[in-house]
């Protein structure tokens, strides 16, 4: 079969593609799709106690608040609950069951001001962002008070790890600090799961498109862009397809395997440009997880929106323990009336938990949960968490900063120009700017992607 | 009399000036300051119940804590003490003793990112940062709580009019949202008086020099720069000196005045070129203020650094009332252990202060201070007040942007180029990017300008 356009992966990024292109008329498209669902790293779940509330997966924030589609899209048909969950917050650590924010929340802006100091000397490499809390607090130790020597590198390490999902002792100070990017407004949390939003871009997709343009459980095994006006696509089962132009969406993580024995392997005839190839082991993969907790009763304090769990140890080495990485407790008794509490965790956490059982999990975030329960502490009746990690199609969550690693904005660069005029890339990680790794970067990046497409079959056509 | 620099004005960037050009060798230079004292905008008052704590009634803060050569010489030299201010604080209000911080602080930032968005669309002219506070409560009522709607504009108005020390409804938006300069660290406090910061440049030049070559009460009322190698000024007295160079510290509340009849009039032969003279007008000057109540004993809680006080009204129109202004009070028993509170006010307050008893002030300010008093309320013993707007010197505070003038920068820009290579300018407003207006944008526009000079004549003397 011949199309228009192929595009492959289902995702956000695929759909908009999809759907723009469609609205433009160009309707002779396909979607493939290797997993069994829609959505990428857009899941949801109900929770057991109220199904209009749902626990999110991946994505569960609109970022960019005052400049997101997706959300503005979502006000407008007024369909995706939302809750700005950025009121009360309290940090919590080992020893003190509400650590004050005013002690160290000073030192968190000064050690970003320093990072960025840091890197105006030439001189200096870049280094983990451990490395660069050590030298602010060995060069400022004098100044500060106690909790602020104890504690300030601890929130640090809290938003870059669990922002990231990369480890402090490995994440690169000069992404943290100096290349780091500013977001347009605040974080809305979506209560009746990001499935919702997925749902209103799917939509402008007709039913019959839908039924019949996108074929799940459809993987790709080879690209061959070797013909200059065709691209044959081949799928594991043996299908082949033939397009004008192809659009890849499928994550770096999965890009970026060069090992042909591995099932996800991808063959490109000829192989991709050295400027794509070369740039692929500088996409460093962050791990994010999550796990959610159900509970009968809401024995927590029900107006605290979040809880910060600050680490009492510096490393992550070894099996994880409680305490031991700092963790984000949401509290959807705040932000849904559901007594659950869902916990963001991080690398090596993300990674250990998806081989544990409901039991283990629930005992490593106990003595956590223990320390700013109001009430009797009670067991979950359900224990829900990711897998991301050791499902093939994504083996992580999105693109992080390693330290060595190239800016962002040069990946970005170098994955929206494509292989070529036919052969193109969208994806949350190939949108520069503060909009990079968010739904509505993938969002963005589909559109980019319709655009250029109708672009140059108008130019072509003249030609 | 002939000097090889004459430098107008004794505070910190005129006397930065001369200890750079005398530790060069240039040791032949005059300071004419019109006051019978020293240091400006610097000015300190020891507390009646511990002399070793002062009051500032200037400059108070160390701003740029991770880049400020002041607060480094001052911590090398140990003869400063100073003190992080920026720990507990508390938002009071008229209504509420404790208004909560996470509700409306988020929104804070919002505005400003809404702020930097909203000059993006180039038909957007300046407005005041009142009507984009309005903008923005319009437009996003419906997602906020009733208290972000009522205090969070109170917020904005209480960070810019005490920190510009101009209404917020005359208070130019472009100049707090787009042009606003982001700083380098945290702020200290001057426990002993900022006097010590003086002293410390001061002593960079030798007691004889001081004692000669620095002239008080000595007030320029004519610059004569017609002769290319020669600046002639002449003094109130009738005094007569001529140099090579002249750099002018004044600030430009004095160096605006076009009324030839004005008894600080400086008259420039020729005129001020039309670049400069044409510029003033746009530099609008803020007016600051500060009352110091000392009370026999602390009857407030000890812990917290600062009070922020919330307006209830939205206009500062009539006659100064309780909780018609936003103010900041800044807790001296937290800093420094003396039961003192220090109230810094803006225009109109600190205009009208100036004119009040030390009863009527009290009366002004003890229905706040009762606001979060926690023992007896009891009445200070000593009121002390600025009373800069009164100063004939200064006239106000330092410079402000006003809704429709120019860029800070480009006012620096066109003062930083001076009169000509003979003719310069220093002071705190002069020196673009974080340190304008502050002390040390008084010391880098010293330095500056003593390298200006060195650099010039060294080429002169080749040709």
């Amino acid at each position: 079969m011949h199309y228009s356009v192929i595009i492959i992966g289902a995702g956000m990024a695929g759909i908009k593609t999809a759907g723009d292109l469609y609205k433009a008329g160009e309707k002779n498209t396909l979607i493939l799709e290797a997993r069994d669902r829609l959505g990428g790293r857009l899941k949801s779940e109900k929770a057991t106690l109220n199904p209009e509330v749902s626990y999110d997966f991946g994505a569960l924030w609109f970022h960019d608040g005052l400049q997101n589609p997706l959300f503005e899209k979502a006000k407008k048909l007024g369909n995706v609950n939302y809750f700005y969950d950025d009121g009360k917050y309290v940090y919590v650590s080992e020893d003190c069951k509400e650590v004050p924010a005013w002690d160290h929340e000073r030192i968190i802006k000064d050690i970003d001001t320093f990072g960025q100091m840091y890197f105006q000397d030439p001189n200096h490499e870049d280094i983990s962002v451990r490395e660069l809390c050590s030298i602010y607090l060995e060069k400022h130790k004098s100044e500060l008070t106690e909790t602020q020597l104890k504690y300030a590198q601890q929130v640090v390490r809290l938003w870059l790890e669990l922002w990231d999902g990369i480890l402090w002792e490995y994440a690169s100070a000069k992404h943290a600090f100096l290349w780091g990017v500013e977001h347009v407004g605040r974080n809305a949390y979506v209560q009746n799961g990001y499935r919702t939003v997925y749902q209103n871009e799917l939509d402008e997709l007709p039913q019959k498109y839908q039924k019949h343009n996108i074929l799940l459980n459809t993987q790709v095994t080879h690209i061959d862009y070797s013909d200059k006006s065709n691209v044959t696509v081949t799928t594991s089962a043996g299908a082949v397809f033939t397009a004008d132009y192809l659009v890849v969406t499928a994550p770096m993580s999965v890009l970026r395997i060069d090992d042909a024995s591995d099932a996800q392997f991808i063959k490109w005839s000829p192989p991709l440009p050295a400027r794509i190839a070369n740039m692929m082991p500088e996409c460093e993969y962050g791990s994010l997880g999550k796990v959610v907790f159900e509970f009968e009763r809401c024995f927590w304090p029900e107006d605290v929106h979040r809880f910060y769990v600050l680490a009492s140890e510096l490393s992550a080495e070894g099996s994880a323990r409680p305490w031991q990485n700092p963790t984000l407790i949401v509290n959807y008794k705040a932000m849904s009336n559901v007594p659950s509490l869902v916990c963001l965790t991080q690398d090596p956490v993300s990674k250990q938990i998806e081989r544990m059982s409901p039991n283990e999990i629930w005992q490593l975030f106990e003595p956590i949960i223990s320390q700013f329960a109001t009430g009797k502490v009670e067991k979950p009746f359900n224990v829900l968490k990711t897998e991301w990690n050791n499902d093939p199609w994504i083996r992580g969550s999105y693109s992080a900063g390693r330290v060595g690693t190239q800016m962002t904005d040069d990946i970005c660069a170098v994955m929206a120009n494509g292989v070529s005029n036919r052969v193109r890339f969208a994806g949350a990680e190939t949108m520069e700017g503060p909009s990079n790794g968010c739904a509505h970067g993938a969002f963005y990046s589909g559109e980019r992607e319709a655009r250029f497409i109708l672009k140059h079959k108008k130019v072509n056509a003249k030609i």
